[in-house]
């Protein structure tokens, strides 16, 4: 049951009053479809048609940045307790420990339906456990037959995560629907949040799989028997969890015959310090950049470190240092990033060269053309420090011999966002920040549940400045008129979405 | 009981028959010192004093290979059980597996009191359980108030080690015993071989504990108390397990009141590849280089590898490979070494810059100044590395900040062998070899007991080449011939510093 069910009486009843009923109180009476999308728009109320909406009175509608602090400050109660007997209560450090599908995300997952549908939403949990709120436009069904524009992200977080990686995102979605009701304002379509499932792939190893088994990129069998890595459980698996949570849904997990998604808007914080730096308020973000894993092995010759003179060291530590430190520059010269944040030296002693090295690098480009680059160009690094293996002219080149050999294990091409979703998200900024200068256009660096939507349907986000560039950690911070400026982004992204998708006549 | 005792009867029995005796079945009439010495040198035997060896009979007073070869292997055989059900057979990879003050170490130390006794020697076990055989000369008595001209390296062996280190040296040792009783020499001071108790450090973990001792640099309390590293053990001492494999000596384990040492030589393979590359026989060991262990920690900043642009990093582990690949280039110019042989990366995520690096630095060099000279040069680095983190100039330093921090472990200092003892050694090299081409001299990279004994008798050390360089190994491999060789040099030398002392009146 939700609101949708109650159409008349909905239509007689404040917004505000309407937003205190809680599910359970809610009236269940149905009425056929066509009926109460009529009553809807039908209202004798005063109310705003997105299409009405001129630029200058769409700018007069803005969240409330307190209420939008507190929802996503009140929904970091649902935390794993900490181990440490008092928990910390500076929320400036406390972070947020919610691994998707425990008893806390549970916790967030029942907040975030109730919350919704109290707004006026009809809430749809699929197979893969995402959540749709969707709130009827004046052109909608109850069978989500006219794809909603909907704002997303996620609610599950790092097992040290922040407070607003994911949470800002659902939270100003859901303080876009109470400025929506606050303001009597009817969208041409529906429009709604979602709450994609394991976001992270902290506990579950696959990163945005909700929204991956949406878009069709990660079947549904493997995300459901993927098994827990924190902790490491051979027995608990997705399927069993989100059944014991209550949130295994029936809907398929499908962007073709599950929940249609018209429009995605995902507010973020950029989890990076360019804006920061620049003292810039908000990133339109054009796409997500492409991106290669590999785990590197150098292969050296252990030997004395006290007793092995340069010339005739496989020093696998030396080439490494090597490696890192030339992948850096061409990384810098073609316009991409390179790190390598895993490295494990053996036999790791202090007084013998090492002998082997194994590497994590990860590589990104907007390009993946120009990505593409980089990898030959790094492999021709290897080649280079393999030859470059002293003294290997002298007939004896077992004994400095260096081999590196790289395993690629995870590639993601580039994404490139509708260009008129960023238009909307662009047109919203210079509205509201008044001068481009507050913003920048930017690449992603990092993996997003938009990453999987824009398959689909027109996506862009916005980001907003993060601390230090602070991210996946307790100490993750966005100011608060940050969040409000980015919740303002991301409502009038929706409308003016909301508006060209009617002019587009896709409502008709 | 020891042939000592067996005085008047071992004068009228070939060496060969007293070979063949066991420890029990040996005669046990006790005379009185002055006779059984005199008695020693009057026999009617035909026998040659060393001091009255020309340089020209000396050079055909040689060891046999084979049975060298033969007291190498054989001895190998306690080693402790591999847990592979098939022990491997082929000797050129099996290796050693001999703890120190194990079941396998007391077999062996067993095999080294039997084996010296049989061949006249008398034994002493000293309170850290070093074994002293001492074959008397013309001018012994049974007290070592005459300090012997000792042959001396261990019996231990690493983890996973190889079949020549330390082992070479005291089965060099008994063939020299061997070899002199063959040839009916008698020495105008005692000789003996010297079995050194953990050498290694593996087990209980102070390198060169036995010797280190003697000389008084590790105190005697200090190296009882060693609890076992390997396996870990709170509980098993080396006090215990010197009592509980009958190793616990009551002689001081000094080398005032304990057993003296009137000059020490060891032979070593050389555990480095220079030996093998310059295709040179043998190495005169005129020291051994002074060193130091340090751990440095390299603190920066986490940030995500995709969404943090190089200017804003802090990047722990790009600065680890700076400093290994600068302070290489330091010891490389000023004609030292340094080693980077541990490194542990934190967080250690695939898509996280490192915010923290702790690695292990070993630097060494044949002078203690150049030494410090290095280490000033390598802070200085240290100080280059903190102030060239990008974007410092921009008041945002605590984004980029980088820290370098180096703690000193362990030091020590260059040891100069005498001058007299390396003039043995390179005597007899140059006698044996014919040619100078054939021998280098060199500084020893690793450390050894004779570090220890240098400190107070002359001390000389052998080094023969070494497979690839590879030591601590079980690969590690020498040549039969090229161990013939350097036992050859280390009973020339030997024989040539007990002439040298009759010369300098120290028997008089």
């Amino acid at each position: 049951m939700s609101l949708f069910e109650a159409g008349l009486t909905m239509r007689a009843t404040p917004w505000s009053v309407l937003q205190s009923l809680s599910h359970a109180t809610r009236p269940a009476t149905r009425l056929p479809i066509a009926l109460w999308k009529r009553t809807f728009s039908s209202s004798a109320c005063l109310q705003l048609r997105t299409s009405e909406l001129a630029d200058t009175s769409l700018k007069s509608i803005k969240v409330d940045p307190d209420r939008l602090w507190d929802t996503i400050h009140s929904t970091a109660k649902w935390t794993e307790p900490k181990s440490s007997p008092s928990i910390k209560e500076d929320i400036r450090t406390a972070g947020l420990s919610r691994l998707t599908l425990g008893k806390e995300d549970r916790q967030a997952r029942d907040w975030f339906v109730q919350t919704t549908e109290s707004l006026g939403c009809k809430t749809y949990v699929d197979q893969i456990g995402n959540i749709f709120a969707i709130r009827p436009g004046l052109n909608s069904d109850d069978n989500g037959r006219v794809p909603a524009t909907f704002a997303g992200s996620h609610l599950d977080s790092q097992p040290s995560g922040g407070r607003f990686d994911g949470v800002l995102g659902v939270a100003a979605g859901v303080e876009m629907l109470r400025v929506l009701n606050d303001n009597w304002i009817e969208t041409e379509g529906p429009v709604g949040v979602v709450n994609w499932t394991n976001e992270e792939g902290a506990k579950y190893p696959i990163s945005m799989m909700g929204s991956g088994v949406w878009a069709g990129r990660v079947s549904l069998e493997d995300a459901w028997n993927l098994k827990s890595v924190h902790p490491v459980s051979e027995v608990t698996t997705v399927k069993q969890e989100l059944e014991s949570i209550g949130y295994l849904g029936s809907i398929p997990a499908s962007h073709k015959n599950g929940v249609r998604i018209g429009a995605h808007f995902e507010l973020h914080l950029e989890q990076g310090p360019k804006l920061e730096v620049a003292r810039q308020a908000i990133g339109v973000v054009e796409g997500v950049q492409a991106y290669k894993w590999f785990t590197v092995t150098i292969k050296g010759r252990e030997s004395h470190a006290g007793t092995t003179d340069f010339a005739n060291r496989a020093d696998a530590l030396y080439s490494a240092a090597t490696f890192i430190t030339m992948v850096r520059e061409v990384a810098r010269s073609l316009g991409g990033l390179a790190s390598v944040g895993m490295l494990a030296v053996s036999p790791s002693s202090v007084n013998t060269v090492p002998g082997e090295v194994r590497l994590s690098l990860d590589i990104r480009h907007p390009s993946d053309k120009a990505l593409n680059e980089m990898l030959k160009t790094i492999q021709g690094i290897c080649r280079q420090i393999e030859s470059n293996a002293e003294n290997t002219s002298g007939g004896r080149t077992h004994l400095t011999r260096i081999t590196i050999d790289m395993k690629e294990d995870f590639a993601s091409n580039a994404v490139k966002f509708s260009p008129e979703a960023i238009r909307c998200v662009e047109q919203s900024a210079t509205d509201l920040l008044g001068e481009a200068t507050k913003f920048q256009r930017m690449t992603s660096g990092a993996g997003h549940d938009s990453v999987c939507t824009s398959m689909h349907c027109p996506t862009a986000m916005i980001f907003i400045p993060c601390k230090d560039g602070i991210s996946h950690n307790p100490s993750e911070w966005c100011e608060k008129e940050d969040c409000a400026i980015g919740a303002n982004v991301l409502l009038h992204s929706v409308l003016r979405m909301d508006r060209l998708r009617k002019e587009r006549g896709e409502f008709e």
